[in-house]
């Protein structure tokens, strides 16, 4: 099969190359891969492992070999979900507990787009708890995460104000009904009772402090990586405050993802979740792609079709 | 009957008046003190209100006059409770969901030391969940609430690790038979699993980045009154991190603590919590052991007997 690997010189970034077919461990689906996608979190665990390593988390595709030990979709069921840093490729071995069926009329391409950021904004808002009543504000809402989160909210009962660099960068959100604060200098003016996080540094602080008593502040992400600073009464102006911090790499480790998958694939299906694709391109193209998520020019998501 | 009462001159402190004896709400036993317990946040809450109010949260004594919509113990019981910042009197009018009877052999000089802290101490612990097997550093561990966080600790079967200024005012952590950290220059050498802190700043962040991954952080108070400061990697370099802010007099409005309080007592009933007493005097003297805790001159608890 054709993967993308990494090259020897990193500046090179990655190359498609021939490699052996992958051979699923027994609670593995062997999946043709249909479309991908680019997370930030792809390079950085790419960048840990030695030059020609495969990468790619997101995956949407068919099954082409059910997994030995009888977990998981038969053959030719349309999936998607988290491969083993191994997506990017013509085929990928995926643990069954990490795999979902996708519903009738949800695209690879859109599927492709959901596993690592909707799951990261699901359990980002499961930490939060009670959503019904409520308001959520996340920050950086123009990001891959941002849109997941407004929707996954919005589905669970609360409000959402996404806080975006500009109104521009937040019409993904305003045209799915969610409110928008557009401009960082700026924070909004209304008390909140979560904050789901992911730039850091002085808009992770002023967002922090509109959290009302007995609100939930999750962070997974440090755009900015700054320190995280808060003022002395960071709490006890805030009765019962609490900070978490949410790493779906480690989240992952500690549960299987198959059902909260299925639980995103079919709020897509309803429409009550819309993964926002910024970019959509060919995966012989992925090197573009990559560079127009590390230089910010894509709101959203990067899906790559096979 | 007498009480104490602020000044109307804050800084003459406080003076004991004659007023009339309180009459209890139909949830209310009426309690005749034998003694109490001088907390920091009894002179905060005194600051807000108006000269010549009443002040005081922890109280011991015996009932007088039972509850009249018969919730608590009967009249002649020895109890200890949490009095509505009234308990600086001969008599104090105190909620029977904040009131447990005492055990044989829990003195009101020691069963006055509890409430407060030991609830600070448990309530803080809670938060952290599971704790068998875990360990917990305690920074500021010679002020009221540390020994209590040490005792309940290793009475949920963790072990404790005081932090403290210096070998002397660990003393009563070590007669315990806890581990301390004597010096605030180095931190402990040591990963660990809960931190409960009080002291903030600098300290707070040194403790926090000794958590592992999945670890707690319960602050409670910030003595030092500075921000809170965290490493970028502050979440990232232990997955699954929390923190969160414990508010006594806010958590004690969202449940009732007669259970929690006779937990407490049984404890030190069995000798598996032992108030750290560090000054005892005759409430005439309160206003010298008000200085005494002001200027840190006390390591544990202040009472006062009446």
């Amino acid at each position: 099969m054709k993967a993308f690997v990494t090259s020897a010189d990193v500046s090179h970034g990655i190359r498609l190359e021939s490699l052996p077919d992958p051979r699923p461990a027994p609670g593995e689906a062997l999946v043709e891969v249909r479309a991908v996608a680019v997370n930030r979190a792809d390079l950085l665990l790419a960048a840990r492992r030695p030059p020609g390593s495969q990468l790619g988390l997101d995956v949407a595709g068919t099954v082409v070999e059910a997994a030995e030990d009888g977990t998981g979709p038969p053959a030719g069921t349309p999936v998607a979900g988290l491969a083993a840093s191994t997506s990017w490729a013509q085929l990928a071995a995926v643990r069954t507990d990490r795999l979902a069926a996708l519903p009738d009329g949800v695209e690879p391409a859109i599927a492709a787009a959901v596993p690592v950021a909707g799951l990261t904004a699901l359990y980002a808002l499961q930490r939060a708890g009670w959503l019904l009543g409520r308001s959520v504000l996340v920050t950086g809402a123009s990001g891959g995460v941002g849109g997941f989160v407004a929707d996954l909210a919005a589905a669970a009962g609360a409000t959402a104000l996404g806080w975006t660099g500009t109104p521009e960068r937040g019409r993904h959100l305003t045209e799915r009904g969610h409110r928008i604060h557009a401009g960082y200098a700026a924070p909004p003016d209304e008390a909140v009772d979560v904050v789901i996080d992911s730039v850091g540094g002085t808009v992770f602080r002023d967002a922090f402090v509109r959290l009302r008593a007995g609100g939930v502040a999750v962070v997974f992400g440090n755009t900015v990586r700054a320190d995280l600073v808060l003022p002395p009464d960071w709490g006890h102006a805030r009765a019962g405050v609490r900070l978490e911090h949410l790493f779906l790499l480690d989240e992952i480790e500690r549960r299987p993802a198959a059902r909260d998958l299925a639980t995103l694939f079919g709020l897509v299906a309803d429409d009550r979740l819309r993964p926002h694709v910024g970019l959509r391109a060919d995966w012989a193209d992925a090197d573009s792609a990559i560079e127009a998520l590390l230089e910010r020019r894509v709101t959203g998501r990067v899906v790559l079709g096979l």
